[in-house]
């Protein structure tokens, strides 16, 4: 019996996909083999690769100038991609430290660029995010990053952050397709696919085609974003059964009605849990309500010694990966695109039997 | 019905994996969820993951001072790791150059070392090794880097260099496992998947763990063996799907009797198509006997016009991916761990009705 997976990633996924994935496995539509088992340059594969990067661009509306990257080594690769495919060595870049996943871009950014930590939530405990307009971007950085989400705080930017001139580069893991992103906004969107497109093991970048002759000389061809577009992201074997699962991934989201209805049914979902949190006078939620995560929504309960009996009888109950980040402690339930209203809700119901049994 | 596959990489599984793996999608033995779903820190994964490396590690008798990593990226991601990983800036190193892959290790490490190629096959057109014996490997290289089989060419060296103090790097991603391998010999073995262990979208690299201390602080994290090490190749999230598959195809191999087994069938399958080649005034292999690789099999036929009838016919009679690489046209037949001896026999049948037809 399937389990409501509330894992902030890998994370569940459409049983939908799943099948269609399960009924394919030995035997790729007629041709003999598991889609695992083509070559990436057979005609078969180079449709399904080209398919999956059609359904991105038509789900996002991606603009003409802007390529989309299959790639692996996932959004910690691109932590050094991104300096490296856009800054000489040592020059400045600006980064918003918001949490777990922008203090690990900061980290690894320092080892090729001037690192500028604009705003740093460090000071808020990562309860929110900077005030919109609050930014003072140096005319002179080479990009602007950020982490559109922050998967172990539950902190979302509920607004796209003005750079002027400069490229804004973001980690969208956590957020892609959870509702609709005006990709003109940005120099650079990456995310891997492990929360809302798909299996660990690939990461989509989508760049603008103009900032991809910044490459420094000795960046890495697996994260050569100039070399991997002009070779389709298959300047080496790409991860192959990835891309296709996460194709599939991008079939169901359109066949449910696109971003606009994921946006609706993320509301929905995020409505209902926070408001019984908010409901409730044993169950909080620490961040700001403006920047509260769509995606991730983590909870404490009045005694910390009930948080694993809490996790237990959840998973009991079939409500899985409900511990909070080891390294924040308390509870979160992770609610992308593939959990259902009905998970969400059985959780609520959970909760409120917890309650009622401890408070 | 499933075709023979003579694919070089991605290439055929063994077809007991793919059922299992089929069977297990939705549901990974009573987990509620698919491999893919499950978090990488759950005590499910960790014990997939553990399981594997234990695996790798009986399977090639690694010893205990060697560290086994699964990574992203490929052996292209590891054409940068070496040097990254082994090498200051600048530093001498040693190549050897038999064909496409070491070609492509070379120009990816003139990034970041001062390469050496100690021998350059160009001149033999690639049909054939260095003699052993004959390498004069510089005191003060960093490390030597050779290809133990070129895919393309099908050329395999048939002994271990010797470099004296100089720690020996190979790429095996097309031969690992296909035989026994005395592990230390080597610095670094490294491989992609795709060929013999799994799917595309996961690399094997044994690393010896004093060679772990040598990175150059702008190595990125998700090629530093260092830090995958310290973090049981989980510094960030690993492809787990890509792992447990190639943890279900080290189980196969284990139960098939293992890599002394592996070698026995390699070598009755080479045997009987070089035979095959060799006994024909039709079909010629270009390489030198002792250099022929047991993976791969290019040949040729007399007429070059004759190529893409022998292609075709050979596909609609179920034997596909026969095209040589389109670098250098002919045929080529991979012949990994999971073809069986029926489908080389089944090529060498169709070669001969094709010979009778057309010779």
């Amino acid at each position: 019996m399937r389990v409501f997976n509330f894992s902030a990633g890998p994370a569940t996924m459409p049983l939908e996909v799943l099948e269609r994935a399960q009924s394919e496995l030995t035997d790729w539509r007629g041709s003999g083999m598991s889609v695992m088992e083509m070559s990436h340059r057979s005609g078969e594969f180079v449709s399904i690769a080209a398919q999956a990067e059609r359904r991105m661009r038509d789900l996002l509306s991606v603009p003409d100038d802007y390529a989309v990257l299959f790639l692996q080594g996932g959004a910690t690769g691109q932590f050094s991609a991104v300096p490296l495919n856009l800054a000489s060595p040592g020059a400045p870049a600006a980064y918003l430290n918001t949490g777990s996943w922008s203090a690990k871009a900061v980290a690894e950014g320092r080892k090729y660029v001037d690192v500028r930590v604009l705003a740093d939530e460090k000071e808020s405990n990562y309860s929110t995010v900077p005030e919109q307009g609050s930014l003072e971007v140096p005319a002179d950085a080479a990009y602007l990053h950020y982490t559109m989400n922050e998967t172990i705080g539950g902190v979302e930017f509920p607004y796209v952050p003005d750079a002027g001139e400069v490229p804004v580069v973001t980690d969208a893991s956590s957020t892609i397709l959870s509702r609709p992103l005006d990709v003109s906004r940005f120099g650079v969107i990456y995310a891997g696919a492990q929360k809302n497109l798909g299996p660990a093991g690939i990461c989509v970048v989508v760049v603008r085609r103009d900032l991809l002759d910044r490459a420094r000389p000795e960046v890495p061809a697996a994260l050569d974003w100039k070399a991997m577009a002009d070779a389709d992201s298959m300047l080496n074997t790409p991860p192959t059964l990835a891309w296709y699962l996460v194709g599939l991934v991008l079939e169901w989201v359109e066949q449910q009605g696109g971003v606009a209805e994921m946006a609706r049914r993320n509301q929905a979902k995020a409505d209902l849990l926070y408001g019984a949190i908010e409901a409730s006078d044993f169950y909080s939620n620490p961040v700001q309500p403006a920047a509260r995560s769509w995606m991730n929504v983590p909870f404490l309960v009045p005694d910390s010694a009930l948080e694993k009996p809490f996790v237990a009888a959840a998973a009991e109950a079939g409500l899985s990966g409900l511990a909070g980040h080891r390294s924040v402690g308390g509870m979160r339930a992770s609610i992308y695109n593939a959990m259902p209203i009905e998970g969400v809700q059985a959780l609520v119901d959970f909760m409120t039997d917890f309650e009622q049994q401890n408070g």
